[in-house]
């Protein structure tokens, strides 16, 4: 098999066999394919597309290229769940400790984050003592024991996206949906979940600006994963503008905190709830989703979810009594308004730009080697729809520099105020399963 | 300038700057961009194509690679012509004396046949004593005293191209009009010809199948070539069969003094009196092209070309006395003819497979580092609408050790026998200007 002819194929528009793909996978992986081969079939696809068969295939030969987790020790159906990334997403913390306590094991592995603010794995190192970095065997038992365990990526699990990432990366390659689809399941399938529950975001501040696209990834995620055996749900939510009111990395703590002592964020709350009603369903807790939803909601408003929050804490190293003393994660030397500077309302907040304005203060990585800090971040004061006045702060700047000129604009420039108020959009636009 | 936004751009559909595409030929000459980004760029171009201007800009830039050829010593308009490559295809070594008795200067330089047969250089290093390799001083030099001169390509020509054409030949982004224009253009800008003459090979034997294709090839060049100043004539000739009846070497030399003595192979002569006379118009020799061809034919005929022919031999250090005794050349221990194996009429004839059959004799080279073997080669005795009974020769192969079965049966079945004559074709099917 000559990789010049896949190429080629695939260039005219013909579906590739799975000998093909198992022959491109393994070439990928085992590097026998030199990179400008790689790249021009991955434009080549990002042309002509891949049927559900063939991208089916990708996933399985890129999810068994390298080692794989196995779950089987864990009893119960175990559900994994992936967000296609935002800004101030802490979805992931509020709902484990929810699924958890409806008796459904929680075994995440997390990657860092490589975007404008920290990921799930930087934002828990943030609570005092907090290890991330478990071996197997701990794992299992800390999902046993407690229901709920999230650790680094530990292994070398599916190299072959790791490969075709980074080249995807730089060869403008990254929007194709087969090859988006392909990149998520696999690593959820090597990752040994029975379930999986996709956290598609849609809006100003996600990769997919519109909900028809949106959409037509998720269905297309939803579709492999079942083809592939693991039964598949994807929630569309809303990243027109942060989630919640904090981002960066100890103040989203504090604001998963807040949410698991029944405060009513609005954002963080719903989709918190639909997500983990859905994962209680995968994870086969409940038959009705309705019962499912209500039972997640009893258990965020008394706070069983926070007590499995408390018990996940202790069991990975980390300082319990955070929870009552939030005082105790890392704060900042400055805290810096930003005002606005007309009247109006809110109509907009660019995601983005409040995410590099976190990365600036400190939150997030430029560079894979950079160091995080974890009490830099920003609070909003406001958020789309809020009436505001013409020095009314928009935020707070949390930092352990005085934050430069820049900085402070780029905030400000963040925020859209306009005279009329916006039609309000939905948190949830729909579920795929 | 970040070469990934390049790629993004062109993905979409976007046409590229004057800068863009500098910043492009720059970094492939100097291979600062990574060959995984060059090959996803060409992609991109295969899928959205290039406009004219974009076009002209990367055949020019691409001209200026590397060094170029300064011509200008040579006095009178330099005519430099082009193949796009067919078996058989000796028309330079008749039209380059039939040009040059028109009083217009002949520079060529050539590049080694990588295809089933030798190039041009390797036909001419049949003569004993011809040298391909002069100093440009010498090459100038037999220009201005004989008219003619055909060498090797020396100096480090459009460096870019040879970088891009390596990848392209195995990223399958060969057959792209706006590469393969931009590829051939750049080599004939950089060496030196105020004029440009295009052999656009259509059929069964040529890269370009349908006229249609090739119409839009020859379009493409000539507008470059005009817009860079270089006028430019495209001629689109035959090539479902091989060009007259030898396929070689040493043979092909032996048909070409047959040509310049007069003799009639009628696809030969027509292709290169059209080529000529559009040569000499070039050239400026004549402005009335009726008046280059009666011209042209006379030379022809008058053995006036022959002439020329035999002084650019003695010239570049060959022994002319092949002229009149061609069994001076290279010859063969072996002459096997291949049979009719049924009556009718030849009705297609494989170049491709003519051409492999001359390579497996030892004609051509399969790697780079091959050697040729000059007195190797095939002699066709029956061309498309020919009769032939059974057990009549369909040609004969010349070769030094005995060409085994698979050879044969390879020949064999280049031809295709039918009951009913086909209908001709034309040898030239148009002129693009």
């Amino acid at each position: 098999m000559r990789m010049i002819d896949l190429i080629e194929k695939k260039r005219e528009g013909y579906p590739l066999t799975a000998e093909e793909i198992r022959f491109f996978v393994e070439g990928v992986t085992k590097e026998s394919i030199p990179d400008y081969q790689i790249s021009a079939l991955l434009m080549a696809i990002y042309f002509q597309g891949m049927n559900e068969e063939e991208t089916a295939l990708l996933t399985s030969y890129m999810a068994n290229s390298g080692e794989t987790v196995d779950l089987r020790p864990i009893p119960g159906k175990k559900v994994d769940k992936h967000s296609t990334g935002g800004v101030g997403d802490k979805i992931s913390l509020i709902v484990g400790p929810l699924v958890a306590s409806m008796g459904v094991p929680v075994a995440k592995m997390s990657g860092r984050g490589l975007g404008h603010t920290g990921g799930t794995l930087d934002k828990l190192e943030s609570i005092p003592g907090f290890r991330i970095s478990l071996s197997r065997d701990e794992f299992i038992q800390t999902v046993k024991e407690v229901g709920l365990s999230i650790v680094g990526q530990t292994g070398n699990l599916v190299p072959a996206d790791k490969k075709l990432y980074a080249l995807r990366d730089v060869t403008a390659t990254v929007e194709s949906i087969p090859l988006i689809a392909s990149s998520v399941m696999s690593k959820k399938l090597a990752s040994g979940a029975d379930a999986i529950l996709l956290d598609v975001k849609v809006g100003s501040g996600a990769f997919m600006k519109k909900e028809e696209d949106a959409r037509r990834l998720a269905e297309w995620m939803v579709k492999i994963g079942n083809r592939l055996g693991k039964k598949t749900v994807a929630v569309l939510t809303n990243m027109d503008q942060p989630l919640g009111f904090e981002v960066g990395n100890g103040n989203e703590i504090k604001e998963v905190i807040q949410v698991l002592k029944g405060e009513t964020i609005p954002d963080l709350r719903e989709i918190s709830l639909t997500l983990a009603s859905h994962m209680a369903v995968l994870g086969e807790a409940f038959t009705d989703l309705e019962q499912a939803r209500l039972s997640v909601e009893k258990s965020l408003d008394t706070g069983e979810a926070l007590e499995y929050f408390r018990r996940f804490i202790e069991a990975q190293g980390g300082d319990p009594s955070i929870i009552e003393d939030p005082e105790k994660l890392p704060t900042a030397s400055y805290h810096t308004e930003v005002f606005a500077e007309r009247n109006g309302y809110i109509t907009k907040i660019n995601a983005e730009k409040v995410g590099l304005t976190a990365m600036r203060l400190g939150a997030g990585r430029e560079k894979k080697e950079d160091q995080i800090d974890h009490a830099a971040g920003v609070t909003l004061r406001k958020k789309i729809g809020n009436p505001v006045r013409r020095g009314e702060p928009l935020g707070i700047l949390h930092s352990n520099r005085k934050p430069d000129r820049e900085t402070l604009a780029l905030f400000q420039s963040s925020f859209q105020i306009e005279e009329k108020s916006p039609e309000p959009s939905p948190f949830v636009y729909g579920v795929i399963e």
